[in-house]
């Protein structure tokens, strides 16, 4: 099973790469790009032996735990199942 | 509008970053984890006027000109419609 999880600063913490991008989109003629963010993304291969609530959880303890930093960041994921 | 876009390094690709956090994670005791990859994660802000497909397009482009390098990273977004 994959887990796919995305990290992204607190809408309240500056996030001055995301501006770089921002203004260099908008040099290239990207007009309509009012605001950019960048954060991290994730891609979890978990065990197929698990089932599905309990990669949930443990996928819930590893983002809040591991991949974010609680103070400035936030996360969201999804789990994707296997095709059989 | 919103895009979200999600850039990683291509399955041929060696990602030491990801590998690192893997071994973090068994380390800690997150023993399912088989693999990880770190990718980027990009939220677009987009101008309103903009019609759905026309979105599409733009982000298309964002994403293959600008935030992806083509020969080592891979993309896929998705576009989140506003909420009326």
């Amino acid at each position: 099973m994959k887990a796919h999880v995305y990290v992204v600063s607190k809408q309240s913490v500056l996030d001055p790469q995301g501006q770089a991008i921002g203004n260099a989109l908008r040099k290239l003629g990207h007009a309509e790009v009012a605001e950019v963010r960048q954060g991290k993304y994730f891609i979890l291969t978990l065990s197929d032996a698990l089932s599905t609530s309990a990669a949930h959880a443990e996928v819930e303890r590893i983002a809040s735990g591991v991949l974010t930093n609680p103070v400035i960041e936030e996360f969201s994921f999804r789990l994707e199942e296997p095709s059989r």
